[in-house]
């Protein structure tokens, strides 16, 4: 089950969806240039497909295991993650200051997608160390940032991230674990946080959770919550590690998928309490650790991405080597391998031009975090933090979706045997199912979408987005290539459906809320749709411009012709589809 | 996870997809009435609530195992087949001739759901039986049904279906276990299958195996296959259960769900050949396992609407219970019921009427059956069958693709929680996965209705049901309930663009068969949802006249203004989206 990083795809998603050459242009990345980064994304690949995919079907069935108290990871986990932190590939996105690469989020999170492709059950542990790394950077004390940022962008400790509790999943501000205020400054903890992913391990000498807790005076709900830094050993003052602090990983989940990633049930304070710190202002918790989430989103979308293109290129392989029936091709009782029967080209089609999209719609997230982290201007900056304020939610909930699907899809190519878990094709569609459930429901990203980024700037966020995608639909009709075929006019529907959807979006949001609530889920398919058929006619005006690459035209072709024709229909489920979802009672669902 | 049979859902689409009272009012019955058939399936909802629903999970985790060359089936497994045949319920469509109920296709596929939406895993072994008892019937020697059909009728004994081979699972011409023809007239069997469900097991004294294998000078292809019986043990005259026959089962797979049900590799003849009776004659075998396999499509499509179904009441029975947020109901800091949350809504509406509309399917595929089996005149009897080609694969296709897509949002209502094995919905996403696959992969029945069931009769089969559909949105629009929404509309809509597609379709098959194979997939959805719409609003018509059951409303009305608007863009799909499928080569796919 070889795993190969799609380089030219990246590529193409970088300097389409991601203006590469133009931010380049415009000095956004310093020195950095196209060929730099291609070879940085060339060797991320050759790690990802010569160390982390052969540790991945091995990982699943070995799991992790809870030991005598501690957290065993799978055989050659340690070793590969002691490989990836000296290859540097912990410290890319992160700051020079603190010694890291500084490379931008277009290169860490397209090396984001290669390391979850590669091995989903791996990829999340480094994911979680960057979001800590952006929680204290953003808001830590200088004496916490240069205790644990150096260790944590070197990868020589991890780190967590800790809001779930067994009645508070989705809903923080119902959270019970609590903090008392101690007379040095510091914090006991005491509580249960569940589904930690990488909480517990031996894979590096010191883990840092970051922690959200309740002081006794604080307010409730969201507004009273504040986040601790809880390391697992307490640091010396000389920066070594030293006594074991109070919290343990009580238990391991048994979980559908990501077998090799421990998702642990912690427990802080079993003893006299865990010490913490304060990060950020008390009360304040949370502002701090939508910072921490808000990167872990487009993180999970590109493990959408990730899972994807892995169940594409797994079961491009199988449809180009089984052989089945007969096509065109074949003579006498041959039989024809299956990608020449039409019906398995369409769902290799459907499967690698939803792939691109959603790597696309990732990239160009990423493109406008790097332009609102380095943007020449003010007013540059706070726009594209908009921007990405406002593609963030897509980025995770339409490619994770696609995660699902693609992974579906690609057991499906497979036939009897997709349903053997030797295959490898089951196991992309166990560990895809996490995906639109962690990092906030894809549920909430559609309302977070329609009912905090939709209104941004009183709309004109998504409008001049929208403008955007209008410009790529002339763009395409004025090309006049015969080998887009209807993609001009396919995709010019799937604009119009998305304006005015919007549109009636935004005065629903003014006047029936419950209706713009109950379509936010269409909404955002609607949307997540319209934008990856444009980001792949861009690639498409690309390729033809630079006369090659038929498999970019032909995708965005096929998504055009075949799979943006959902949005007529999505338009008119969100715009009529609410009455009855509103209407509907509990008891009209029956017992 | 307690499951509770639904019966009012099974009796509102028996009356109207099945048109219940007309077929009873026809004799088509005998002296069966409605009271007496509700009975039934309600004892079977008991028999399934109470026996096999709660070995459904443990079953899973033990899973049937190769112990000593023996298969192991889970603990309680062997009580509960005893008690399920004891309780006539493996007689129950049993032709009375062989000591069988004889109750009609309705109410088997009806109890069918019932079996597999409380354990897909046990209920597979009866569905199998089911099978055998059919081919036996309809192509036995009186001598082999003498012998067999009684004992798989009461379920003293089950059955097998032996088609796949390593190399051949889709395409049956290719397979090569071989039968010698033997002096006493029996045969000898040589050769490997794969994915024999229940191929071994201890639950009852013997199994017969329906394998196809090739004679030494038969025809290359499938017009070279015949079909064997061959027993696990031979059969004395006195019709005990005499000596081993050489067949064994070498191994299980390790698969990605329905792990209670064991999955063989039996290896036939290892020594000197196992001993089998020809069924039906010489070279013709692939139309005698038609007949098992038409049955079991529907059966599958039935299991679609089971898992459907159970996930769907697994996870309506979290979101009423489970809390998280705030709603127009709450108060304070109280947290609403998720369900209160119309995301959460829109989900279990999506879930519910699309179980429904799969199962409404299923049986007026199973009521064309009873028609085609039971009709008083041969004209009838012709038209029925006709109806139910029609219907099968997309009873098959539509119905099992549910299952995938409801299981996995059944997963996702449950948040992190649907994760994590313990909680049971995740079991419901591994085990629906087989579904689009086994007894003809769902892409396979799209072709299968494209190309060989639309052409029946030259077209009229399909348009005589599409005039049905017309007539629905007629009686939708005649009705004028304000209830009922957009539904005449959105109905009406549907059926327009499947009317169209359909003539499209059959243009295409005429002078480009290639653009309606690459069409097929799309089509087939759109020709089930556009009938599924039709049933429901049929059940809603029937609904309002009664004056009760806001549900069956509900339900309908929410699929008619929130799914069937995808009609429109599939069937521009079908229509202008081929294209660029055919054109498409393996090489364009990349590496």
């Amino acid at each position: 089950m070889a795993y190969t990083a799609p380089v030219n795809d990246m590529m193409l998603a970088l300097k389409t969806a991601g203006d590469l050459d133009g931010l380049i242009a415009r000095g956004i990345y310093g020195s950095l240039d196209v060929d730099t980064i291609r070879a940085v994304i060339e060797e991320a690949g050759k790690f990802g497909a010569e160390v982390l995919a052969p540790l991945n079907a091995s990982g699943d069935k070995a799991g992790s295991k809870l030991v005598d108290g501690k957290v065993v990871t799978p055989p050659g986990w340690t070793e590969a993650y002691k490989a990836f932190a000296d290859g540097g590939w912990v410290s890319l996105p992160g700051s020079e200051r603190w010694g890291g690469q500084g490379l931008p989020e277009v290169v860490s999170m397209t090396a984001c997608e290669i390391w979850n492709a590669a091995n989903l059950g791996f990829g999340l542990c480094p994911m979680l160390s960057q979001g800590a790394v952006d929680a204290l950077e953003s808001h830590g004390t200088e004496e916490l940032k240069a205790t644990y940022i150096p260790k944590l962008v070197s990868g020589e400790w991890t780190g967590t991230m800790n809001l779930t509790e067994p009645h508070a999943g989705s809903d923080l501000g119902a959270l019970r674990t609590r903090a008392e205020r101690q007379p040095d400054g510091t914090y006991r903890i005491f509580g249960t946080k569940i589904f930690i992913t990488y909480g517990d391990h031996e894979m590096t000498p010191n883990i840092v959770h970051l922690v959200l807790a309740r002081l006794p005076d604080a307010p409730a709900g969201t507004r009273g919550i504040s986040l601790f830094l809880v390391p697992k050993y307490l640091v010396n003052a000389d920066g070594s590690v030293g006594a074991r602090n109070d919290v343990i990983c009580a238990s391991l989940e048994h979980k559908l998928g990501i077998h090799a990633s421990p998702t642990c049930v912690m427990k802080y304070g079993e003893k006299d309490g865990a010490t913490g710190w304060l990060v950020g202002e008390e009360n304040r918790g949370l502002n701090v650790m939508f910072i921490m989430m808000n990167a872990a989103r487009l993180g999970v979308g590109m493990q959408g991405v990730a899972l994807a293109d892995r169940a594409m290129q797994h079961a491009l392989a199988y449809a180009k080597e089984r052989r089945q029936g007969r096509s065109a091709n074949t003579r006498g009782t041959d039989m024809a391998p299956i990608i020449e029967h039409a019906d398995i080209r369409r769902t290799l089609l459907t499967m690698q031009s939803m792939t691109q999209a959603a790597r696309m719609i990732c990239v160009a997230t990423a493109a406008a975090l790097d332009v609102a982290d380095r943007g020449t201007s003010e007013a540059e900056r706070t726009q594209a933090a908009a921007r990405a304020a406002l593609l963030t939610p897509i980025a995770k909930a339409f490619s994770t979706d696609v995660g699902v699907e693609v992974a579906s899809m690609g057991v499906q190519i497979h036939g009897g045997m997709g349903f053997i878990e030797e295959t490898g094709a089951a196991q992309f569609y166990r560990d895809a199912r996490i995906l639109p459930i962690y990092e906030g429901t894809n549920g909430i990203q559609s309302i977070d979408l329609v009912t905090r980024k939709l209104p941004l700037e009183g709309g004109k966020v998504a409008a001049a987005y929208i403008a955007e995608l209008e410009k790529t639909v002339a763009d395409v009709k004025a090309s006049n290539q015969p080998a887009f075929g209807r993609m001009a006019e396919r995709l010019g529907e799937a604009v119009a459906a998305l304006k005015q959807t919007s549109h009636w979006m935004g005065g629903a949001l003014a006047k029936t809320p419950e209706l713009a609530m109950a379509g936010a889920t269409p909404y955002l398919r609607l949307f997540g749709l319209t934008a990856g058929g444009a980001y792949l006619a861009r690639g498409a005006l690309a390729a033809a411009r630079e006369g090659h690459s038929a498999q970019a035209i032909a995708q965005a072709r096929f998504f055009a012709e075949n799979l943006l024709p959902a949005t007529g229909g999505l338009a008119t489920t969100v715009t009529s589809g609410g009455d009855i979802v509103n209407e509907t009672t509990p008891e009209m669902f029956g017992a």
